[in-house]
């Protein structure tokens, strides 16, 4: 062994130290010959302290640290003393090492960014050299808090009588199949295993087998085509439990999450967090997952205008749709173009157009509709939307849905350019979204599809709804939200064998396809099934949320870019025609 | 919801709540109609509890409670009182419920095998209906034990300074490639991801990072053909330490295992464990996972029968190799056809044949290889096999390490015939095998392989002989055994560039195919990385040792048989050609 080991780290070396000898072990962090002294800083990862020598007493050491350079790991030896110039910035600056030897462990090429937090770097030379970047402070802060997220995870559900049980990685390839990843089976040539998307059938066949409460922290698969805030493989907290309903799922989600604020962030939540059905959340602020920190609601102002002789409105009123609104607050100053950047922000949703009124400083209205109203029907419409001087109110006229869509996607746009957003960002508002529909009608392939999955029971009340009309019937469906985030869904799962066909038939599966992917888990619920519920917890999203960052490859140790490539190990790769014939499959890449 | 939410759990009713109403929810277990009284059992996850219906008083109950079969899921309310016939046996045995009123809340279908602990019914059905087989109390152990084991792992590893870090699922396919489950991408089409075989690389990598200690509880992949007790899918406990040689990484892991086994079984491990070399393992016990639990040690007689008249001896000399042998105390009695049958076991092994001399009760020898010995060498077999009358010694001569490992083998089976394993069956002996040879010579495709893995640093004094005799090259390598079970292996690994690069050049692989491979690896090595070493241990083969189960089936939630197959759901399966076609393959299955 050519270096000597640590008796200390570097992050936790203190006053009490002083006139001690020690060793560290460690990088060489910003190697500075300043004055006839030579300075170095040595960084572990519980912090870094400062080394020095001084070339006058120690001529042969001086020359030795010549060869000196960042990132080069180091073992040194020397007296900890108190600082001349302490730096009241890190934990260790009241003192410093007086070398009295050291060795170079093992050197370093030049990095390609410097290891330091605030770096314009572009993050694929960051993902391809990740072990440097993730050496930066920030990086480890993010993997600490993750780190932090999980160990209170285990516990607190452990402590909650949860039982960890490991579902398989390797299992068949269910429902919507077009965004499984399958793995060829080698000894079973021509069949294939998929990776989950969810634990969502093992962990209810968990419940059939009474194991009561159950919980993992799983890693979930899905082949789609990446948005910046997704990877094909993502970490869940897996929660699932016998015996309960709903309000059972939340107090013990709540308590998990009261815990993890105020563990990692000091933050106290308040409980029980407050309840919102999904109709509510659509209709006064146009989302699922509305971001309850601030208001500017949307006002309904069908009635209103029901009589203006405005052909816009009246078509949308004939054919059932909704007219609404949101006050931008002290925005009639928005230029032309501002007025346009919305618009075709509000196209991306499904707009048409952008109707406005502006209600100028002085108190005059600047509308390109208001000639289609009467001065009353626009005295109403400021009147309901509590606007005054100075506001401008962005008007969305269209099917019901989407058009409070629209309106709630301007309601975060405006709160992002007028400085709302980042005047609540240390806020936290928690709540759940309830009552859900149960189905979804999916125009393309013309059937319902279930909105959460088709696993999630109905209402007990809304079963009747099941046969006549079943785009009205509610689920027993809830997502949690923060601050306009969803960081988690669940629902109270169909535990009767019957009503699982009768899902299954609702969504224009034939009982043979029924019984040929989702076979084993009707005959486990043929073998007493309790009634059981969950909820499945986005870990990647809560780290987020937790270190405010919005760049979930931010907090994976080793992400794939939005391409679903590893840029460090140069997955996915090729591989010789060998290997696939093993497997017996061979390529047959499409023309495009 | 047409049930009543449980106020008490079954297992844990107990005389404190005698006099009070509970209400309970689980599964009925056994219903009997006897001497005018209805008993049946209600079991959750704690435990069950009896119910009682008197129909002299109870009409309309009885009536209903008629329609109650084993494992329907029921919910109970009546009022806690002492029983008339205590069942000491189980923990609720003191009290019963007389049921006041009662629902059933989900029927069953008559299970396909008892839910108890002894049956004898075979393993393929109760993996077709896992989650029956799951409710009998003895898997119910295991997969509680393995829980414990999570949170034992979980708990101390962060405890000491550890950070639990999720690495890659998707990643490279690498070294041994014909090992790894590919998984073709869709984005990128004609490119595979592979399940990593241990996330090896990635823990390195984080030690580059900086990261310090590191551990995750992951699974990995092998698609292997597999033996009885290996699965494609299986779980380790992985750790990686920086700045650290092997007795640092001993140290933190038997302080895990003390406080594992502590806390699970009562039991008191010592530390330091036991540390034997892998020379010394083979010489004496003809194992590199010796059982350390009772003697039976190999007697090498090469030098007493040097000179005998014996060619089978004299050839086995002449090419340097072994003659050794066992003394299976008192089993001078066995028949010819137990002798046959030790003679068919030892060829699995390799050995040609099997020789041995009785020494019988009455001081008689017999051997049919006596005529070859004269009485001086027999005699000095004797005394340096120790035996006794009575005693049988096996003897083995062949090439060294096979000499070895055929006695070994030997030496267990003749403890399971005899006893001697059952006799031992509470003791736990842990102890590590260390100096590993760096390399095995692979005879079929005429080069070196790593013997751990090519990441494995070779020892500081015999890095010069890597060029001149590499087989003669030892590994900071290292298992940690138990009984004859390996629970895990690491090792010190290279953090040298050269000398990685080095390895890869010894073991055959030219510059451009360790560049294509591990170069990201040796990159990372470039720029500073620490020196470092860890340890995998085997999770699924942990819980076998505590629960004394020799099926790796049985701790595994949901495992695949030994062809790979999961019988629950059926996977893996057929998929359809417009899955595959999206993925850009097709099936190319061998005519066979």
């Amino acid at each position: 062994m050519n270096w000597q080991k640590r008796t200390a780290k570097c992050g936790e070396i203190s006053l009490s130290d002083v006139g001690n000898e020690v060793i560290i072990n460690g990088w060489a962090d910003s190697v500075r010959n300043m004055g006839g002294m030579i300075f170095f800083d040595v960084r572990d990862r519980y912090g870094l302290v400062q080394a020095v020598i001084e070339p006058e007493n120690q001529k042969e050491l001086a020359n030795r640290a010549k060869e000196l350079r960042s990132e080069f790991v180091v073992w040194i030896k020397g007296n900890v003393r108190n600082r001349e110039n302490p730096n009241p910035n890190i934990p260790t600056g009241m003192v410093e090492i007086l070398v009295s030897d050291f060795g170079i462990i093992n050197k370093a090429e030049v990095p390609p960014f410097e290891i330091k937090d605030d770096i314009g770097t572009n993050e694929e030379i960051k993902l391809r050299y990740r072990y440097l970047d993730l050496r930066r402070s920030i990086m480890q802060k993010y993997m600490l808090t993750r780190n932090k997220v999980y160990q209170i995870a285990h516990l607190y559900f452990y402590d909650n009588d949860f039982v960890e049980i490991e579902t398989p990685v390797l299992m068949k390839s269910t429902p919507e199949g077009a965004r499984d990843f399958l793995v060829p089976s080698r000894i079973n040539q021509g069949k294939f295993y998929a990776l989950p998307q969810s634990p969502q059938i093992f962990k209810q066949i968990l419940m059939v087998s009474g194991y009561d409460r159950y919980m993992q922290i799983v890693k979930c698969f899905r082949d789609e085509d990446l948005r910046s805030d997704r990877q094909p493989e993502f970490t869940q907290i897996d929660v699932e439990m016998s015996f309960v309903e709903q309000d059972d799922v939340f107090s013990v989600t709540e308590g998990f999450f009261v815990k993890l604020w105020k563990e990692v962030l000091g933050y106290d939540l308040a409980e029980p967090f407050q309840k919102m059905s999904y109709e509510e959340a659509m209709t006064r602020f146009g989302s699922d997952k509305p971001d309850l920190r601030f208001g500017m609601e949307i006002v309904n102002i069908t009635d209103i205008v029901k009589n203006a002789e405005f052909k816009v409105f009246s078509e949308v009123i004939a054919s059932n749709g909704l007219i609404g609104l949101i006050n931008a607050k002290g925005c009639a100053s928005y230029s032309r173009k501002q007025i346009d950047e919305l618009t075709e922000f509000a196209k991306k949703y499904g707009a048409k157009g952008l109707a406005y009124i502006k209600i100028l400083p002085n108190g005059e209205i600047n509308s390109p509709i208001a000639k289609f109203l009467t001065q009353e029907e626009t005295g109403n419409i400021i009147k309901a939307a509590n606007a005054e001087d100075g506001d401008l109110l962005l008007i969305s006229s269209d099917k019901k849905y989407r058009a409070l869509t629209i309106l709630g996607a301007l309601r975060i746009e405006i709160a992002k350019r007028s400085g709302i957003l980042d005047s609540v960002k240390d806020k936290f508002s928690f709540h759940w979204v309830v009552d859900f529909p149960l189905f979804d009608y999916d125009e393309e392939s013309n059937r319902y599809v279930a909105m959460h999955h088709p696993f999630t029971s109905p209402k007990e009340e809304d079963i009747e709804l099941l046969d006549a009309s079943p785009a009205q019937a509610r689920a027993k469906a809830y997502d949690l939200v923060v601050n306009g985030a969803e960081l988690g869904g669940g629902s109270i799962r169909i535990h009767q064998e019957d009503v699982q066909k009768k899902m299954f038939s609702l969504m224009g599966m034939s009982d043979e396809t029924a019984e040929a992917k989702f076979g084993f888990l009707l005959k486990a619920l043929k073998y007493g099934a309790p009634p059981h519920g969950g909820i499945a917890l986005g870990l990647d999203r809560i780290v987020m949320t937790l270190t405010g960052t919005e760049n979930i490859r931010d907090v994976i140790a080793f992400p794939k870019t939005t391409t679903g490539l590893s840029l460090l190990d140069g997955s996915p790769s090729e591989v010789d025609s060998e290997q696939l014939s093993e497997l017996g499959i061979s390529l047959a890449l499409k023309e495009e």
